[in-house]
């Protein structure tokens, strides 16, 4: 194991999107695995909005990425070598493994997980990882969606935001997304089942909420921030739930974008809370249990859409935030995971 | 009763402050009750934030006053005749009886409630009124507020805000007041006993936030809204807890000021709630038999200054804009609360 391996590291933080003077593609030995530890083969990387977060200055629930670090991101892989007990040469294994080819991980850190045969490597990094289980916990623990609530979902046809709309609809709620393009919406009212689908670019959404929403809104489900943010705000129920995702508006730019509204939470008596999947772990089998049987029966329908090429990790992750992409996207670094072993 | 009796009418919406030009000091026919109903001499107006918010053209919570009629605000009375079986002659009453000498009131209105003998006039519209009534269902409620946390509210030496300080305080809290001068600050600290205050006039509010809590807020009690909720969004604990009590420093501007830090609540995995005290009708006994062995005892301090004449309402009114009060505002419109009935 002494050929090179790729990787991608932080070497300056960006400004807006990610350009490529922020990065720098480089070669470096495969890392040689220490007692407890084990090597892992890179297969995919989860191209996700979080990953733009971590390379910002300031720190945010984890450590800012350092410059000079391989760019943090989830992915997963095979071990290829193991000197732990906990890893057997052939695990998949799911984690922050960064941009690169290979990693080293060990059995302290729990977000590399062996991950349970049976389960396709693209479902695992999507409808059975981070976005299904966002999806998952937002809708049923933060917002706690019941039968005819209104839901209203930003996002919607991203990887979160397309999964939670049909969760929440499967929970009995009218569901209307906010998205980007008339095709999305064609997307996801006419192929996932959303009641109604607002595009943002072309409509406004305040008035165009309040048209679909006539006696408020009872959750609102928010991957974005800011000013689509402030117009859910001006049309909440009372007593209505705002699950706080993401704020997709705010990660590249250099201040967050005002919300004017929050006063509509006093009025409303309304209530908005941030979640994080990370303080979920210990419940991830009771989220994939659920999900599985929706999958299974084609309840629930999810896009995945993979690129090919560890290179190609920045632009994938630029698409997040110019609208550019349609469900889960996904970075192929190998093969490793696509044969048997 | 053919005297006339002096009111004052909303004729158009203030920008900012309430200036004369909004307002007609009237003199009408003192009303007559029907079957049913009761007449009300006033004594004490409560003078209130959300007398303001009602005076906007939008709705909000109640809707707005109409241009033309009384300036709609909280006051207490004595029943002067009564063709109500719910109301004797004599009888303390509070509810919404607006900017007049005398009101009618129906016992199916349940903002009218007969006050239970031995309370002062004063304390019901204070500490055993609105102020300190949203003082406590904020703490311990919304906020839920325990042993140990860090609780910062602003509008510190404001009605509610002192109030709720020291209940965190009295639940065993750490408290730090935001409040507008040195004097007011002293007020907190010196007097009822908080831990900090902050003089956001003269000092960096969230500097000032991040040296006095190092391992961040547990809870924020806003009075305020804006720069300063901004401020403490960017001091958060994880798993923290904000009580949206008001915003005043939204009422009076042509656009809400701009909170900016939303993203903490997710990084943060933290919980921002608006409440309004009308919910909490039902609960308004437990709410004063808590409060009063508090008082009595000597462990919950209040002030309430008490301005002489109806006419005087809108100058008040305007004080809690301009922050030139402490504690609580009341407008005597007559004494017929203070003499034996």
């Amino acid at each position: 194991m002494t050929d090179p391996q790729r990787r991608i590291l932080l070497t300056a933080r960006p400004d807006g999107l990610v350009g490529p003077d922020c990065l720098s593609v480089e070669d470096a030995p495969v890392p040689t695995p220490a007692e407890g530890e084990a090597l892992v083969r890179l297969a995919y990387l989860s191209i996700d909005p979080t990953n733009r977060v971590w390379m910002r200055e300031q720190d945010s629930y984890l450590p800012a990425i350092a410059i000079g670090e391989v760019v943090r991101a989830a992915g997963l892989g095979v071990v290829v070598e193991s000197r732990s007990e906990a890893y057997t040469v052939g695990d998949l294994v799911m984690g922050l493994l960064g941009w690169q080819e290979y990693a080293v991980v060990d059995s302290g850190d729990r977000a590399a997980q062996v991950i349970p045969p049976g389960l396709a490597p693209t479902d695992v990094l999507s409808i059975y990882g981070s976005t299904g289980l966002t999806a998952w916990f937002g809708v049923h623990d933060v917002a706690q969606v019941g039968e005819g609530d209104v839901f209203v979902v930003s996002g919607a046809a991203g990887g979160v935001g397309s999964v939670a709309g049909q969760l929440a609809r499967i929970a009995g709620a009218r569901v209307i997304g906010i998205a980007g393009s008339a095709e999305k919406c064609r997307w996801v009212t006419e192929d996932l089942g959303f009641d109604a689908c607002i595009d943002y670019r072309r409509e406004d959404v305040a008035a165009r909420l309040a048209e679909l929403c006539p006696d408020g809104i009872d959750v609102y489900f928010d991957n974005v921030g800011g000013a689509i943010l402030d117009a859910a705000l001006a049309n909440l129920a009372i007593g209505a739930r705002i699950a706080l995702c993401g704020a997709i508006a705010s990660y590249t730019a250099a201040e967050p974008p005002p919300v004017r509204n929050t006063f509509e939470l006093v009025s409303q008596r309304a209530r908005m809370e941030g979640f994080l999947l990370l303080d979920y772990v210990e419940r991830f089998p009771e989220a994939v249990m659920g999900l599985l049987p929706l999958v299974v029966e084609g309840r629930l329908r999810y896009a995945v859409e993979v690129v090919d090429g560890l290179e190609r990790a920045p632009e994938t992750l630029n698409r997040l935030f110019t609208g550019d992409h349609t469900g889960k996207l996904l970075v192929r670094v190998s093969d490793a995971a696509d044969r048997p072993v």
